[in-house]
């Protein structure tokens, strides 16, 4: 999922998602579209959909992992944090009835439950107590969804769901925390299916373990997990990253990485990344890579690098798109791989291309 | 002509400049894009028109305009103008010969002369003095333009003159100077005329001069100029100003104005310009103008407001799109009107909506 933090993933607009990224869901951020433009806006104009303009579907995250990422004077009890927002500084407590409230507001296809991510590296009794908090949160989220979500989600109040994005109410994924101990991702895992959702996500990762630890999150929790429910790492990761996690059970990502890196210049390649700036580049007459979508294979890397140099917005468009069809690509020639039954050949030669190229 | 300043229109894509803006030509910036790519790069690239993926026609301005308002410590010589560039200070000179000579290598369908834009306000006597350099760097202009064009323009090279932007050698366009001065308008006029070019500029306009002196420039030196040339107006103006320059007789403008404005947050309206971060329209589902281009009807003024409060670069393109649109509509506009003989009402019209309005 491309991640438009704003309601719409930066530099792009929902045209260019369609026709040239290929996306098929987007994320939205609950903590920033809260604070701005507000509910107000997003109840008057109909929902996150109608005010972007984007008509497939969205997930939106809870707000507590920005929360716990840009938010000063935190102080986390059993109902819910307060915080200093990160704009004006104004307080505001955060409770899992009102990520709820907010992300039926927002409309969202698919929202999160309101969970605490414990930061990384975590004592194992604060990582208990943490857990037993977000899984007290996901039946406080789930209850307050089954009886009031439909009062708020924009396309549920006429009772109708039959819409362009979805023909469900909306759908509502637990998130699986637990830090690095195995026997907690289960405990955590094992609870949430009991509560039920209709969707699971492993949270608490990519905040700055160590690969090998990610991957055992992954690890720890997936086996718990239903197989007919779709599972979700949460804000991950590299291209190879992320065909370890399909490795290992996982259907769906959100990644702020295709596009954060390409507005530092950064595109990503079947050899590996390139940073367009450097002088390698300059008269580099050759698409960003070979397999990026037709309508960008006229631009040379010298014209976007020249671009890039000289501060034009367009270049980190370009870098945009091409970045998340590169990601996008290589999650659709996953599932054919899978479906076909060669994706551990399919992992390991581009693997083998990607991390051994002297790109790198 | 939207002003393509480092080659590329800021913010857009050339797919845009002709899908949503139907832009026919833009303009490059000599000074910018001599400095950065560089020659080199443009030459080996083949060109502006396939370095930039534009394929339609392009007009080069001489560089001098630029040298002029970004360069420092400027020394004007007989030669030329020697100064110290604004990226890294590095001292360059640039002369008549020198730029035509850029100019050529861009690859641009219309190079304009190298001329001395006189400030303003401006002593008749330098005024005079700057007006008698400028017609002898005209001669030298022609003069190179003639003898070694074809030696550098990239689609010229294999005397080859029909591409997809042009049939016609490179053009070039003279720049009527004088300042404030109606018999050095004249003068200027007349001597370029006798020199011979492709068609005519205005230039030492939108220097800072007050409206009515712009207009009286323009009334000073369009009355010298051939019918059957294209007249051209540098660097203008608001949609009410460039109504009356057409109406005293120039047919072309190139301006900065519509593009530079959006990523202030400002949108051009048939009721006047809208500052789009303004509270007022915080709630507004109504798209920029009723007659945006269709592909923009679906953004509201409420959800681009949100884009531009929290600094997405989509807020910019699209004011950007919605800006051109409705500045080569007013283009396109008015020649019909001229064409059926109803341009005066159309003018009259369009100012008594655009500036009676309560929006200004």
């Amino acid at each position: 999922m491309p991640v438009g933090t704003q309601g719409m993933v930066k530099t792009l607009s929902p045209d260019e998602l369609i026709d040239v990224v290929d996306a098929k869901i987007i994320l939205g951020n609950t903590y920033h579209l809260y604070l701005r433009p507000g509910l107000d806006v997003i109840r008057e104009m109909g929902g996150l959909h109608k005010f972007t303009t984007w008509e497939k579907p969205i997930l939106t995250d809870s707000g507590g992992f920005q929360v716990w990422s840009l938010a000063k004077l935190r102080k986390i009890s059993e109902n819910g944090v307060e915080f200093s927002n990160h704009l004006d500084g104004a307080k505001t407590m955060l409770t899992p009835e009102l990520s709820m409230e907010i992300q039926a507001t927002l409309g969202s296809d698919i929202a999160m439950l309101f969970d605490e991510c414990p930061p990384y590296p975590c004592e194992e009794k604060y990582a208990a107590n943490s857990l037993g908090l977000t899984t007290r949160w996901a039946r406080r989220c789930k209850e307050w969804h089954e009886v009031n979500a439909s009062k708020h989600v924009p396309w549920q109040l006429n009772t109708q769901t039959e819409t362009l994005h979805t023909n469900l109410p909306q759908q509502i994924f637990g998130i699986v925390q637990g830090s690095t101990y195995a026997d907690l991702r289960e405990q955590s895992a094992k609870e949430l299916v009991e509560i039920g959702f209709d969707g699971y996500a492993v949270g608490g990762i990519s905040v700055g373990e160590p690969e090998h630890e990610m991957l055992r999150a992954i690890e720890n929790a997936v086996p718990f997990l239903p197989k007919n429910k779709p599972r979700y790492a949460m804000g991950l990761g590299t291209p190879p990253q992320m065909l370890e996690m399909i490795a290992r059970g996982v259907d769906m990502f959100d990644c702020v990485m295709p596009t954060r890196v390409a507005r530092h210049g950064l595109a990503f390649t079947a050899d590996g990344p390139i940073h367009i700036k450097n002088k390698e580049f300059e008269f580099d007459s050759t698409p960003l890579d070979e397999n990026t979508h037709p309508s960008l294979q006229k631009y040379s890397r010298s014209f976007i690098r020249h671009l890039f140099r000289a501060s034009e917005m367009l270049s980190l468009r370009l870098l945009s798109l091409h970045n998340l069809h590169f990601y996008l690509r290589l999650m659709s020639d996953s599932r054919e791989h899978i479906a076909a039954g060669t994706f551990s050949k399919f992992k390991n030669d581009f693997n083998q291309r990607y991390l051994n190229s002297t790109l790198q």
